[in-house]
């Protein structure tokens, strides 16, 4: 039995270590320094940075190859928050229970650190390219592709507008689904995808792990829809039954509660069902697909 | 005689169309690319484009080479207006006349569309770079490197958060020039150096480019503060003296008038010096560093 709790606690200290080597190597003055710091330090799950070191491992490569590309796609996940909580865009005080970014520095300050970091994430792949055999080049390029199309308009930037533009608006289905897969799920299928590209992965690994990918980042939203009506509050550490207040666009609003578990666990069993070819070194990306399914917060 | 002018003018046509087909060529919602297209054509003097593609062809390549790098330099430089524009940090309402992004459209939108353009000009260095032969990856990778680090917290934002934490303060010359070498030194360095890299130059080359980018750079600064003193409004096209008004770190307050026309003419003198060892293919370079101190707007 695969003892998921363990290794997400091992992979986070590796990453969270990581991150901070980046950040204090930095020559930046302490005034940029303390809200980047911040921000990544605010103790996040660091989904991206394990998918994307599993999905490297999972091809038989040894992982730390892909930490420069999952600490890059941390960075770029925490800058998206920090200007996601700014006033004129969802204007959050709290995040994960503690004050955001400009709350706690200022406003300027919070635009320029979330700046700071999506340009971070391009400094850590190029520098780590350039470091890299030269027979490698070409996969960090192919790497920085990836990501900055997923960053960009063609993924997180553009799922970012169409959740502001769709505000107070009824969605269908599609457009929901559409929705998420830009806002989160293109930043989710990069980090599986570049963890396959640095472990060398062959094309048809590659397009399993993208299938996987497209299934639990997914899944992952509509669960965290269910929990935010059924959930328990202590556990998940945060008030439920928000998002019906907020007449937000959600699985269970759309689909029924029923329904939407169903969905979920369709979808889960479909990223399971795409690493029937990878042997037992898939067994995290498995156990991550599990916990999804299972987890209460 | 070099004709700058009309140098200038088809370099600009040429920059210009170049930008306009990436922005069509994103797949992004209408949403997007109405404020993201409104910022990159407001007209800018194109000033870090025309040098990468200068310093190519000063080196020897055809300046197509480095055309890919030269918009991604611009939607740099155009980004981070935007985002200076923003209430939160100098909160202006006009640039070169128009309405600034977050007034054209709004505060959420323009962060955004700031977001955009960042990411952006890494789309369009890593696609070229993938795109390019293979012998050349290595060069992309360190452009990518030169550019993230001069945009990031060695540079550019590090630039933009000193000038923020300077306002009301008196500065002395050295922190002044700190201050001007990060926020707009940096990035025309970059865009030298990297034309330089594209166009194939030496070493020695490229290291003469880089003294000659550097002098230029602080020029212009130095040039610009000169204008706000004695410039003529009707020509500059913007109200001049507002810099004392507003007690502004400036070249002339520092070192008064005389003496800061002297130090702009020493630091041409020393960018025409670094370029003595090319011929007539540097012409542009030369011209254009000629033209920053005879400007009057």
């Amino acid at each position: 039995m695969f003892d998921l709790k363990g290794y997400l606690n091992d992979q986070r200290r590796i990453i969270d270590a990581a991150l901070q080597d980046y950040i204090r190597q930095l020559s930046i003055s302490e005034r940029m320094r303390q809200p980047v710091a911040y921000a990544v330090s605010a103790g996040g799950k660091r989904v991206r940075p394990i998918l994307c070191m599993a999905a490297c491992a999972a091809v038989g490569r040894e992982q730390t190859h892909a930490l420069p590309a999952a600490c890059a796609l941390e960075m770029i996940h925490t800058y998206s928050l920090i200007h996601d909580d700014l006033p004129a865009l969802d204007n959050d005080a709290l995040r994960r229970g503690q004050p955001t970014c400009h709350i706690q520095f200022n406003e300027a300050t919070a635009i320029l650190a979330g700046d700071a970091l999506l340009t971070m994430a391009f400094e850590v792949l190029s520098e780590s390219g350039v470091c890299a055999p030269e027979q490698e080049a070409m996969v960090w390029l192919k790497v920085l592709r990836i990501i900055s199309q997923a960053a960009g308009c063609r993924g997180m930037i553009e799922g970012q507008a169409r959740d502001l533009a769709y505000e107070g608006m009824k969605l269908n289905r599609h457009d929901l689904e559409d929705m998420h897969r830009l806002k989160t799920g293109a930043l989710i299928g990069a980090a599986v995808h570049v963890g396959g590209l640095l472990g060398l992965g062959t094309a048809q690994q590659t397009e399993r792990l993208l299938v996987y990918a497209a299934n639990i980042g997914l899944a992952f939203q509509v669960v965290d829809d269910v929990l935010n009506v059924k959930g328990d509050p202590a556990i998940l550490g945060k008030a439920v039954g928000t998002d019906q207040s907020r007449q937000k666009n959600t699985y269970p609003a759309l689909l029924g509660l029923v329904e939407s578990e169903c969905y979920a666990g369709d979808l889960i069993d479909r990223a399971l069902h795409a690493l029937d070819i990878f042997d037992t070194k898939a067994d995290p990306l498995r156990a991550i697909a599990r916990y999804i399914i299972h987890r209460n917060h």
